[in-house]
């Protein structure tokens, strides 16, 4: 038993898509969610900057006691995961290896497509999971540099965003693949759409989904999780605007979020 | 929904630890198991000849029209398996990427031992996937030549095999881990031997609980399992002495094996 909390980060919204699922696989655990508004979005910037920034939030969400912590970013992942799990003390869980273990398991025809932002794609830790797990996967990368300003703009569900979708996903239609990593929190936003675009023959997998599982394998094998009967407490933070932090994440995850408390970069450096 | 058998190999009686979680897992599904015992002990082999018996093998099961393979050998996974998925047309699981990954779940002091083959920990498998799962986790290999030819021995549980466990386990005790990878599929046969030697603070992770966890989510995600209703079939082939084969597996796994077909070398190398 452990009754410390998880902590979760990202650079915005996005995690809050891992969060939902967290919730509803693990109603009893406390969270501790921080997106870094202030330096969104990470997708474009290059992974030595995301990883210093990682780093930063890392050591932030330790020093508030929490008891694993999730980079619930697929850019993030990309460029820190192993750095972070060096240099905490707490297990660190990122959102590739979760989708690169159920795309092997769940592909028939073992052609695997991946959508995600460049950085993730560059980065080239899908590819190689996925084929340290299965080196007969045929591995179809694709980068979507327009879909997360997108889905954070005014009109996440319009047009605009079935022809970006639609655009991407032609090279995996191409490629006959059965089965599709959403690599990249945001996605799950838009879901109907993509479930659309790819039909009924195409398996989506995506990150919320299979990091939730992971995290609550982990609590369960490693025996750190809370009291089963009690109802979780949630504490959001944010290096952005907290009130656009609340309408974001009531906006798409239908999560009344109170307080949002507000960490300056400063504070979030301090040591 | 696909009624084909699981195809399990292994050099010879050590699979059948495997065999038996699959069997208490998926009760509805048909298994081949063929035991290399006309060439077992894999373990001192050289890797390249061990891919190359495995290749063999492989193709064997494929003409058998299997739906899956189970290598259920470490040795054979750490020198065949990429090359295994590669070249077959039919998913092929290993019994390495379950345990590490159960493992790396598992410690709370991110401190894993591993008692293994010469070969496996040779073949820095376990210590790579272990690596990329956490790169936190401080990792201890210890090669294990004496256990697998105790355990086939007439007196596996005597005196000798505890002996041998408390000198391959000295190191690991001293290095504090609280996980250990136990990567050979023999091993099972001596549980209470080293449950006991490790004592309750120490986790011991089995690849045959882990492999057959994998093969059913496997089977699961992409819809091949057979119907829930029945009661599986199983076939059971060696390239080596069928009776000694019946008595081997009675003795340790306590099943009652009925036929065992002989398949020679020549058979298994036919194309």
């Amino acid at each position: 038993m452990d009754p410390r909390p998880v902590g979760v980060f990202d650079s915005g919204v996005g995690g809050l898509t891992v969060l939902h699922e967290c919730l509803v696989t693990l109603p009893h655990e406390d969270f501790v969610y921080l997106g870094d508004h202030a330096r969104l979005p990470y997708g474009p910037r290059p992974l030595d900057e995301v990883r210093d920034f990682s780093r930063e939030i890392g050591a932030f969400l330790e020093r508030q006691d929490v008891k694993l912590i999730v980079v619930a970013c697929n850019t993030a992942t990309s460029a820190a995961l192993p750095q972070l799990q060096a240099e905490l003390t707490v297990p660190v869980l990122g959102v590739i290896t979760p989708e690169a273990h159920a795309a092997v398991q769940t592909t028939r025809n073992r052609r695997v497509g991946l959508l995600a932002t460049q950085g993730t794609v560059d980065s080239g830790r899908y590819a190689s999971l996925v084929r340290a797990l299965d080196a007969g996967v045929s591995f179809h990368p694709v980068s979507c540099p327009r879909l997360v300003p997108l889905i954070e703009s005014d009109d996440p569900y319009g047009p605009e965003t079935e022809e970006a979708v639609r655009e991407y996903i032609a090279p995996l239609k191409e490629a006959g693949v059965d089965t599709v990593i959403l690599g990249c929190t945001h996605y799950p936003l838009i879901r109907p759409i993509l479930q659309r675009v790819f039909g009924r023959d195409v398996t989506l997998v995506f990150s919320a989904e299979e990091t939730a599982r992971e995290v609550a394998e982990t609590l369960e094998r490693k025996g750190m999780e809370n009291d089963a009967g009690r109802d979780g407490v949630y504490r959001f933070l944010t290096t952005g605007d907290p009130a656009a932090f609340r309408e974001m994440g009531r906006r798409f995850l239908q999560l009344p979020i109170g307080d949002v408390e507000h960490v300056t970069l400063a504070e979030l450096s301090a040591v």
